[in-house]
């Protein structure tokens, strides 16, 4: 629009002034205002915020993540601009799935990936999200349209597909394993499914149990009213084919279920708090901090959110889930070891203060988990069920401390004698 | 910019007869085209959707409301479009206040009643619903703005005003008395309280103790991963100054609290959860299904979901609490002849058939709470808590049905013997 009003403003002054003469100046003068009053509205069209160089934690209005960073100051978070490092996929970007890419991209996660082969219609504004005003996008388009005006700070990439094709698995899963050219080093972190039927799940389950990837599955009842989220690490919890469904459609072809003439119910409360507890628990895995849900359910009518927890399936039907179970179970001496450095490592270095030595809210706290380990006892804290593979740095066994240096000669000396030796 | 782009082409069309002979006419040309292209790109810019006169539920693309009106099919809801008799005012339009209201405009509600002082700044936008172009904006016209694009069937009413100063008081307490020109005979029938200080849910309290007024608060903490809501009903359970937060500011100002330089943490996840949590429990209330829930905290690093019911307090300190402490204790006798009436009446009306005779989904439920009243038990179910003040029509006993007249001469008839005795 600037372009033509451009154009448009230098042809009327030639015409102004090859008209001079002719009398016809004053009406040259009226298109003239209309051209100004042109630019002005379209100025008032909406601009986008300028991309943020680095996370700040300066508390002032035009800041984007002061309320974010702060959560390093309050002790639920040790480092919150690592989540700029990661990439997480998002498959279905309906009423959970949209939210939850909308969640991620205000807190400023690093790159996220939508996948979905549907269009915005008319039928989705019961639901947060999309706008009247996007009906026939696709839903990746829409979402990119709304994420990049948003958070300009991620890298968002959207993918118009069906997983459930060959076609589009394969994409699927070339797209997960793929680097970002502009992050270092990172394939994707985290897959949340947000799809809405069974067939699309177990496809989700198949690229993640082949790639060893640790996904988070979240469903809604068709009757709108229930919910749940769920983990799953391949090997290590059941996965999507362990344990199927209780109640599953008998003998009909699912999506013939969703015929002509009959519709599903949703509400965007129930997606929202699905959607909620999902990105929670995503945030929870990424940044280390609370406690991951293996499972959470939401029933709304009576406000009960059951937990659970499922091992898998030594005979599950899926020949990759049974490859990572036994992938898992090798890598038990490891594991056990790294379990044990860090306990001792806990033990030695149990010399803490208190997190807080400036209590600027006068506020007190009283702990009512005395002996537990609490939230902001962050070091070395991994959400509950998960492990680390490896010994991490601080986990090395520090009773026995090494040979301390005090200079150069020192050292040198010492080296002698150990070649000496 | 429709009527610009009229008045330009007009002018241009005079121009061009005048000079048609003077041979500018390839000029005038090239300016009627550049009229042309703005106009495709105002066009372009979004268009909203049409008012829609009655919610219905047939199941196709264009009809926002199918899968609301889905919820009936399904068993959960007896009537939705009784959700356009209802006003809820919403207290506070930050993090959890402007999803409630998103929420409850795509569901479709009657009425919205706005209330909030402060202007979006970018620091806002780690939560969800403000858009970055919306910086300096009060944040009720920002709603506003939003809000009607998403569903221009809601009637939105906004207060940009602070209501612990007197005047903002007064214009509140008057606003949720005034009935909708627009609507049959409703004043305010929910006050939701998304404010984030004390001092304020102290005024909603007062206004909602001294009007009589059912309302629900929601809260999240200043470390960002935990909230809560209640449900408030004066003189039947605690007011909010009937059991004051265990955590208060000590000796100071709380709002010199969040002086320059520190900021409290927040994330799109807790609000959004807090936000679908209130606005589910605002929906089993107004529209009568499920339980409504007196007090639901949610502590996200544990996922754990606290509950809790509060009676008043005999010494609470608000005098308009005590007064409706004291009516509702003098209005037990009709409470208790309404709840037998209502057992009696459900006693004598127990023969009720399967709810799905037609089994479309092909999927079996298992009813785990034979001999409870069931959800899809709706005819006269109230929330949990929640008892009628007044005995509903349907609440009469039925076992004794008064004398039927079969024609007018029989009534006549009756009407003079009654004169006579």
């Amino acid at each position: 629009m600037e372009e033509e009003l451009g154009a448009m403003t230098e042809k009327l002054e030639v015409l102004r002034r090859d008209l001079a003469d002719r009398g016809l100046a004053d009406s040259i003068a009226e298109l003239q205002q209309h051209v100004e009053r042109l630019r002005g509205l379209a100025k008032s069209t909406p601009t986008r915020r300028p991309k943020v160089q680095d996370m700040s934690a300066e508390v002032v209005d035009s800041n984007p993540y002061s309320r974010l960073m702060a959560l390093q100051r309050m002790g639920i978070v040790e480092n919150y601009e690592s989540i700029r490092d990661f990439s997480v996929a998002i498959v279905g970007i309906g009423g959970v799935g949209s939210v939850a890419a909308e969640m991620l991209t205000r807190c400023g996660i690093g790159r996220l990936l939508l996948y979905d082969y549907d269009t915005v219609e008319l039928a989705n504004m019961n639901r947060l999200f999309f706008r009247p005003d996007q009906v026939g996008m696709t839903k990746t388009d829409a979402a990119v349209q709304t994420l990049s005006d948003i958070n300009p700070d991620v890298i968002l990439e959207s993918y118009s597909l069906n997983i459930t094709t060959v076609k589009g698995f394969e994409t699927f899963v070339e797209s997960l394993k793929r680097k970002s050219s502009r992050m270092s080093a990172h394939c994707v972190d985290l897959v949340l499914s947000c799809v809405d039927n069974y067939e699309a799940r177990m496809v989700v389950n198949q690229a993640c149990n082949e790639l060893s990837q640790t996904w988070m599955e979240s469903g809604v009842s068709e009757d709108a009213v229930s919910g749940h989220i769920q983990l799953l690490i391949p090997g290590e919890t059941a996965c999507f084919a362990c344990a199927p469904p209780l109640v599953v459609a008998s003998g009909v072809d699912e999506r013939t279920l969703k015929r002509e003439g009959v519709c599903a119910a949703s509400l965007p409360t129930t997606m929202g708090v699905v959607a909620g507890l999902l990105v929670q628990n995503a945030l929870k895995y990424l940044l280390k901090f609370g406690e991951v849900s293996p499972y959470l359910g939401y029933n709304s009518l009576k406000d009960f959110f059951p937990t659970m927890e499922m091992k898998p399936n030594p005979q599950c039907s899926n020949a990759a889930c049974l490859e990572r179970q036994r992938e898992y179970i090798l890598a038990k001496p490891a594991r056990d070891a790294a379990i044990k450095a860090k306990v001792d490592a806990e033990a030695s270095s149990k010399v803490t203060g208190p997190i807080h030595v400036d209590n600027e809210w006068n506020i007190s706290v009283v702990d009512d988990s005395e002996g537990q380990s609490s939230h902001s006892d962050i070091s070395d804290a991994l959400p509950q069920g998960l492990v680390r593979e490896l010994p991490s740095a601080d986990g090395y066994p520090l009773e026995e401390p090494g040979p301390s240096f005090d200079d150069l000669d020192e050292l040198r000396r010492q080296l002698e004698a150990l070649n000496a030796a």
